[in-house]
């Protein structure tokens, strides 16, 4: 359903709502179809796409940043991939009707716990046109109604992108304000809201919504390089970490290296760094080192630990051991990814329990918290909610556990 | 630790943080072992207890209505129970650290998915003293800080059941409601909030709070009697729905009967309602036939359906069909428990699978959807809400999973 219809919070919410009803009635077959013909409509529509995302530009290039900007277009490459994602979330298992548990109780009634769709989802999201089709994607083929929420900047892309999906299941949102503070009301009609940003959204979410809400929120990611590490290996993952992508939210934004080691180790971390284009933003203790190593570095503003760069840039400090280093990531980590680099199994091990974040991870870099990476097939983003789903959210994540029960009579005595 | 101390609302959340940091990194045993010693003091304490409960139920006498007044006693044989209870969750297995799932990635790199404590959760809830020992319990052995808000009305009894856990994990909360307002709030202190109760509360909370929600709604169960039924069974399961223990929120609160057995089926499920004293409360339809059937009935007022009567009453529909039986649930059941008498397997499959509710039962007592009976163990409470845990809540679902990932140096290309 195209925009253009403007209706009001309220009916988008009933007709989601009643979409969902007759999704849970609809068969596995159904929904991958369904998925599978917004992928070849992708296609057909090409130059409708294509038109609609050169307006988004025109209008978007005087006040986006290229990194921005970059996310919005959707070119011909872009327009083949995204078809080809459509085709793999309509492959993917489908999690509705999933036995996750079955057992027979000592009166003889059966249970089973199964996965059933949750029914009417929020996605709150900004630029990239292409989450809109893969969100939508992901929550038809599991059986869930969509209300997609994307930026304003991206408005023609994702009208015709909605219109790829014939059903009423796939909606979009107005980006209006007012709309949106309607439906965060509707607790009755919408069964999650998903929002997938930085701090001013997820506020702005969190304070008025009623609706159940699983955060999106920023990666402020860190590797801690101990005092024992593989330096070579510390530094590898550290470029993978902050370089080869470093726009997304499992790119590292702050390295921690123990002050046992940081007078060796720093120097070769940091000229890695420098020789990728890197900024470094030093506490005064890595400052120090990189002046004596003739590294150019800057020295770290108060808002520096715990930004989420996005960009070439990166903080550094000097920790003196794993509890500072510990309690460094409690302070400014994000619950999103964290590392570290070590060859003790034991220190390793209680980094892996004592750091809370959605996934932790010991010498491997912090790109790997992704749902392809980790074996989820495509995701609809990384939830730093503990609830519900922790991590990167596929197919199952959109999903819910009932309980079954069968029996022949039985009463309770 | 007492009421007495008076923190503010802020002191209390900050020291639930700091204990759940701490719980983090206790042994199982330990966690164990702190539920044994609070099951010994509250046996040790006898006296003091029943003092401080004599002194809520002499406060109380005058204005709580005679089944309140009977949840908030605790007499010897009560106090047993609770201890024993505790000694059972003391027992139980340990969740946190479970591996629900583990693979190897064609990269080599090891995946697991691995239990761990929410953090701090705020219970709030009614009078029975029991679920304050109970669910510190179950909070404590899953590694959680308890943040407790009984009612006003059982405060003296709570205050001496919480000093039975010298732990600073478990705190109560005063009752009052601007606490309250401010705990709700402290998003980035405490992790989970589980009200258990009617709709007003369940209004207040979801209005107000920042921190996620997890809802124990009201029960507004109903028993769906197919044409084809057995109307023996549907009686056993009526009458054991309605009248093995009319207070809780998995007894029955409304039965449908269909239009083409109602005329043979309705005086022998409503005779064998009579006999145990239920007030029957009956559509137009139904009430004919108990007319008819000289069967003593009353005209359902426009508000008992959607009712939880919480005693000797129920609601009573004819409907025509599963379409109408399934679309009466779905305007007026609360999602919690809904069942369904039939032989027809294909029929009952339909149920099963088209009607929304934490759990579903075919030819069995509504009275099963509990933590116990389904094989949980103790239980928290049942949760009405989708995220997370849908349907009674043990020891797991008060943990959510991390992705902990093991490598040799991986990174991403």
């Amino acid at each position: 359903m195209s925009v253009e219809n403007r209706l009001t919070a309220r009916e988008l919410a009933e007709r989601a709502h009643l979409a969902a009803r007759k999704l849970a009635r609809s068969s596995s077959q159904e929904r991958a179809q369904a998925v599978r013909a917004a992928a070849e409509a992708i296609v057909l529509r090409r130059k409708d796409l294509e038109a609609a995302n050169a307006a988004d530009m025109a209008k978007a290039r005087t006040d986006l940043p290229a990194a921005m900007l970059d996310r919005l277009r959707l070119d011909g490459a872009r327009i083949d991939a995204l078809a080809s994602s459509l085709r793999e979330v309509a492959a993917l298992p489908d999690p509705v009707g999933e036995v996750v548990e079955a057992f027979t109780r000592p009166n003889g009634l059966r249970v089973e716990r199964v996965r059933a769709p949750l029914g009417v989802i929020l996605m709150i999201y900004e630029s990239r046109p292409n989450v809109t089709a893969e969100a939508a994607a992901l929550c038809l083929r599991s059986g869930n109604a969509a209300l997609l929420r994307g930026g304003s900047e991206a408005l023609e892309s994702n009208s015709v992108l909605v219109d790829c999906f014939e059903d009423e299941a796939v909606q979009l949102v107005p980006p209006e304000r007012a709309i949106l503070d309607e439906l965060l009301q509707l607790e009755d009609k919408i069964d999650l809201c998903i929002p997938r940003g930085g701090p001013g959204l997820i506020r702005f979410i969190s304070e008025r919504s009623r609706v159940p809400v699983i955060k999106h929120y920023q990666g402020v990611c860190h590797l801690y390089v101990a005092a024992d590490a593989d330096v070579e290996m510390a530094k590898e993952l550290l470029l993978n970490g902050k370089t080869q992508r470093p726009g997304v939210c499992n790119a590292l934004e702050c390295l921690l290296v123990d002050s046992r080691i940081a007078g060796t180790a720093l120097p070769v971390l940091l000229r890695g760094l420098r020789a990728e284009g890197v900024e470094l933003r030093c506490d005064s203790r890595a400052l120090q080192i990189a002046a004596r190593a003739d590294v150019g570095a800057i020295a770290a503003g108060p808002d520096d630990f715990g930004r989420e760069f996005l960009d070439l840039q990166i903080a550094v400090a000097v920790v003196d051991g794993p509890d500072a280093a510990i309690a460094h990531i409690a302070r400014y980590g994000s619950r999103h990814t964290e590392s570290i680099c070590t060859r003790d199994r034991t220190l390793a091990d209680r980094f892996l329990r004592e750091v809370d974040a959605s996934c932790v991870l010991w010498n491997a870099s912090s790109r790997f918290n992704d749902g392809g990476e980790l074996g989820l097939g495509a995701e609809i983003g990384i939830s730093t909610s503990k609830l519900h789903a922790y991590g990167p959210m596929g197919l199952r994540e959109l999903t819910c556990t009932r309980f079954v029960v069968r029996g022949e009579g039985q009463v309770r005595r």
